[in-house]
Parts: structure tokens; C-alpha cells; sequence
């Protein structure tokens, strides 16, 4: 089955309603339409069109499942958009489990006034990206909210995968002598929605890293690597990602600053800024953690797939009777990365 | 495995952060302190102390997946709150394709400046909601957005069902000749929502009929009714439910209005009002529809369970060119009901 082909106007008459309404949410006749003339005709999936409380379809084994909720701002930014990080940020979650992404259910909360057009746009993207990654939006919901008790459209997206038979990549079995890998440079995506937010205008347009990457999980595991660990450095970044390792599985994760790959224009905005890329947010990476004779071979297997062309090997797992995350730098100093109490980034998911 | 008793205090340290700040969404120490000391404390399940991006679990055969948002405003009234409406909302959609809810995720859209202590008692009272109806939440996610841009606490349940064999309630198996079954008066749960938002006094205070009804739909499984449909009447009342399920199978549904259980406090309120107990939503019925010949066993199914004791035969399916929804009152005259545009109740559920 083909993607439908989806009309770039939106298709609900706007000379009527062109913004969103609190009778949108109500129950009634402009909640009907907004579904069926715009949800259900982009998602336009046979589960979804079966129009009751829920989706029903046959599943066997070893599921993950796991949920999201989007709040971004803007809606809007180079890389991407809301919709398709609300559909890539869950199918990375399900990948990161080592589960093949396959349903996705999306529910919607609007603020009264935003304009249909902006909710088309965004809606349009959705069912692209679910197409890219391959997944299928069989189930969802919609809310309406008062103007100024929203911000636009938040998205949830919840997600079932199937786990293939012997894959249960989880930070519990990281050991040391564990290498740790990642897939890309890192930090793209906080600082691409950073600089649009604040129209900080560097030399050139950052454009985030989101991409979905059950792909690049999949050569992975095909490549026999028996995979320890996967995460994908979200909120929090690399660091973040690396710390929660750390202590679900009570060892010292250290990484060698020089071979962390941070692109330059990423490097020079963080610098102005003043922020570490190590905590700045990806939405298209992934860090593995494999044992040492499996390092070649999972890196040859990420960097042979186009999401993984920067793929690198950062650091090492040691034993620690504290679990800690450690740096060395360039000049062969080593120093302690603390988590920060929060981030210098929000709303950058 | 019995609950965990629940401090009735919040267990995070309120001197030092007494409110969310934006930093507990920011994938530092403060989130980790929240989801640790708050969200895992509360929900306490196995697969969410896995701390990992997702949850796993075998699964075999006919699955349910649905989703809701829940955006209602007060987050207390009488009868319920919004974490046991995110639980037994989500339960019940699951119910109603005829499946035993399982496993349920959670994500949080937190406002900046929401009282610490009123977040615990939300999510106290989902983890209470989830034992009554037999569901474990797994998985789930935590935002916090700017002061003015959220509204206190809106959730995201997304659930996953197991459906028995051979059951497939659905609006298209809905047949002419079908009866027309509620398990309870209708209305309360709007009116309740309706009258606390809106400090309206009645003589009595009404409590939403808030509940989970999963068994109730297995004992009316257990009875041998085959069951075509079943939905159950939230945003938009009776009214939408029966006017959709209409459209969905093609048919005419005919009620009979003196039939329909309308408790007094509720028929007054809405006298009081000007609203039609037939449009105000229910968060703990259902409606279903049965061969006429299962009618009165499935009635009897639904009276010996504490929360179908109201049951009641309010109607039959007919066939008809125009899917419709019909009214007969009380003087045997008949009406068209057709859908509001909106709602009266906005944010009820």
C-alpha cells in the first residue's frame, strides 16, 4: 500500500473555521469533522478508520511499549518539526528497547486559536515521518484547551514494537570493559531549537539531527554485536544518557573528550552560549554500549548505515564502587561530569 | 504482590522545591529526583524500575491499544479526580472492544509552579485507580511547561488490552432489530465536573460516576450475550455515542426517553441549566448492543454487578436510508437528535 498523497492546503473549510475552537474538543459535530476530514485522512489507516475507542490487532511475543509526550517550541524548526519528533522521538524509544517500531497511537492537545493550517502542517508531517519509519497511527485522541492554557499543540505518542527473540539491550547489563559508541555528532538538536527559538543567527543554520533510527539499530544487531546497552541522548544529552548507565549498572563510564564528534557550527553556538555540548539534546543519535571484542564490528556496522556515517567510539566502562561519568580532555586532564539540577534548554522536546 | 502503602504526605523534600520547576523537566538531577522519588515510588512496578526507555512484556494473540489526554479542570471533584479519570478512562475504552485492560502508560504535562503536594495526590490516586482495575502502569514521561502555557496537570494514558477469543464488540456489527442497553443513569459525571468548576450549589452534590468496567463487561461476556457493541458515553453523552454508533452501522436508533435512568439531582441540575441529560457525559457507563433475543439475559448480566444495578432497556435499532438517533418522550412524541456543533462542558474529562 502507497502513502496517500496529502493536499498541502488543509482540508477542512477555513473561510468557516480558521482556527481551532473549543467546540473542536466538544464531542459533537466540529470534533467529527476534525477527525474524519483531517486526522483520519492523513493517518488514513484501516484500524484508525474502524473509528472506535481503540485499535485491535494480533501481536505475539516479547513486546516493548513506551510513551511520549512533545511539547516543543517553536512547533517549527530546521530539521523538523513537532509531528515528526512526536513520531520519531517514540519510534527511537521503542529502538532503543531493540524493538522494531510498529504501532504508534497520537494524541493531540490544541489551544483554542491556533490556526487549522499550522495543525495541518503538522499532521502532514506526522503521517510522512510515520511512513519513513514505517510504523502505522491506528489509534489517537484530541483536546481542546482555553487560550493561554496551552501553548499551540502538544502531542503524546505512545508506542508498541516487537522485540526480536534474544535481544534485550538494557542498561542493567553494561559491564565493565564495555566499549561505548555513538552514532553521530552530538548536540545538533537542542541547539537547532535553541537558535530558532531565540533567533540567534549563527554563520550557519544549524539544522537538528532527528531521524528515526530502528534502522541503524537493526544493521546493528544484524551484525551479530550482541548489543549491552542502547540509548538515544535526549533531554539531557550525551551526558544525561551516559549518567543513568552509569548507575542502573553501578560502573564508571569514561569517555575521551577529542573523540566525541560535535560539529563546528554546534561547537561555535555552544561556546557563544556558553553550554557544554555533552548536554545538549540529539533526537537522531544513539549511543551503544558493546563488550570490547565486538567494538569493530558494531562500529563498522553503524557507520556503514547513513544515519551512522559520524559514528564513533567515545569511551570505556570501569568498575566503580560509585557510579560515576568522567571526561578526559584533550590536555589529558580528567574531570567528574555531575548531572546539572535541571537544563539550560527547555522545551527542546 | 499487594499495593504499596502510599505516605499520605508528598515524599519529596517540599521545603526546598515546594512546586514543579521547569527544571524538573529538564533531564537533570531534579527530573531524576521526581521520577525516582515520586512517579516510580507511587506506580512501584517491576518493569518501570527497569529505568529504561520503554517497557517489556510477552504478549500473544488479539490485542486492544487506545490512548486519551486528559485535560479536566478542577482536578478534584466530587466522585473522582484527574489521575483516577486518566486510569479508568483509558480502562474503560479498552473495555469497550471487549478486551481485559493490561498495561497502561503515563505522561504528565506539568505547569511550572504546580504545587508539589497536589501532584502527589494525583498520583496517589492513579495508582489506587490502577489497582482497582487490575492494570499496571509500565511506562511513562514527564514535561513541564512555562507558567500560562499549561494549566496545572494535563495526562496522556495510552493502554494495551488482551482480547478474548471470538469477542469483537464494534459499531459496524450493529444490527436493525439490535436493543439498546445503558448500565446506569446517565449524565453525572458532567454535571459533577460542571458544578464544581462553577461553585454551582444543589441540594445534594453530585459525584461523577467515575468508575472502571472492565468486569462489568466481562460478566456481561461470561453471560453468553453475544455483544455487538460497546461504547461508553463520555464527551458528548449518550446522545453522541448512540448518534455514532448510527453512522458507523448504518442504521436508525430509536430511545425511548422515559426509559432512559436520570437521577433527580442530575435532571434537576440540568433543568436548572438548560442542558439535555442526553448530551452530558457519563465516565463510569456503558451502552450496549445486543440481538433482541440476548436482551434479557444481558440485562440480568449487567443488574448483578454493583455497577450496572441501574440497567436499563432504553431502546431498539431499526433499519433506515439516513443513520439517525430518535427520541420518543414521555407524551409519545418523537424527535430527531441531532449533534451539537460543540459542548455545553467543555474540559470535562
Amino acid at each position: 500500500m502507497s502513502p496517500p498523497v496529502l493536499p498541502l492546503a488543509c482540508p477542512l473549510p477555513l473561510d468557516r473555521y480558521p482556527a481551532v475552537t473549543l467546540a473542536h474538543g466538544g464531542g459533537g459535530r466540529l470534533m467529527q469533522r476534525l477527525i474524519g476530514d483531517l486526522f483520519r485522512r492523513a493517518f488514513d489507516d484501516p484500524l484508525l478508520a474502524r473509528a472506535h475507542d481503540g485499535a485491535t490487532f494480533e501481536l505475539a511475543g516479547r513486546v516493548a511499549f513506551t510513551t511520549d509526550t512533545f511539547v516543543v517550541r517553536p512547533l517549527f524548526f530546521p530539521g523538523g518539526d513537532i509531528g515528526r519528533l512526536a513520531v520519531f522521538g517514540t519510534v527511537n524509544d521503542l529502538a532503543m528497547c531493540g524493538a522494531r517500531p510498529a504501532y504508534l497511537s497520537a494524541a493531540f492537545v490544541l489551544e483554542e486559536g491556533l490556526a487549522m493550517e499550522r495543525l495541518w502542517r503538522v499532521v502532514r508531517s506526522m503521517r510522512a515521518a510515520a511512513d519513513e519509519a514505517g510504523v502505522r497511527i491506528v489509534t489517537g485522541d484530541t483536546k481542546v484547551v482555553e487560550r493561554g492554557k496551552g501553548d499551540e499543540i502538544f502531542i503524546n505518542t505512545a508506542g508498541i514494537g516487537t522485540c526480536p527473540a534474544g535481544v534485550d539491550p538494557h542498561p542493567a547489563r553494561v559491564r565493565p570493559g564495555d566499549v561505548v559508541l555513538v552514532s553521530g555528532d552530538v548536540g545538533r538538536h537542542g541547539m537547532a531549537v535553541m537558535a530558532e527559538r531565540e533567533g540567534l543567527a549563527f554563520e550557519t543554520a544549524i539544522a537538528s539531527d532527528l531521524a528515526p533510527l530502528a534502522g541503524l539499530v537493526a544493521d546493528l544487531l544484524a551484525s551479530g554485536t550482541d548489543v549491552h546497552c542502547l540509548r538515544d541522548p535526549t533531554r539531557g544529552g550525551l551526558a544525561a544518557a551516559l549518567h543513568e548507565i552509569a548507575v542502573a549498572a553501578g560502573v564508571r563510564v569514561d569517555l575521551e573528550e577529542p573523540a566525541i564528534p560535535v560539529a563546528d557550527d554546534v561547537a561555535g553556538a555552544c561556546e557563544v552560549l556558553g553550554l557544554d555540548p555533552l548536554h545538549v539534546a540529539c533526537e537522531g543519535r544513539l549511543v551503544a554500549c558493546v563488550a570490547a571484542a565486538d567494538a569493530a564490528r558494531a562500529l563498522a556496522a553503524l557507520a556503514a548505515h547513513p544515519l551512522g556515517a559520524g559514528a564513533a567510539r567515545i569511551g570505556a566502562v570501569a568498575a566503580s564502587p560509585t557510579p560515576m561519568l568522567t571526561v578526559r580532555g584533550a590536555l589529558g586532564t580528567t574531570r567528574i561530569v555531575e548531572l546539572p539540577a535541571g537544563d539550560q534548554l527547555p522545551r527542546i522536546c
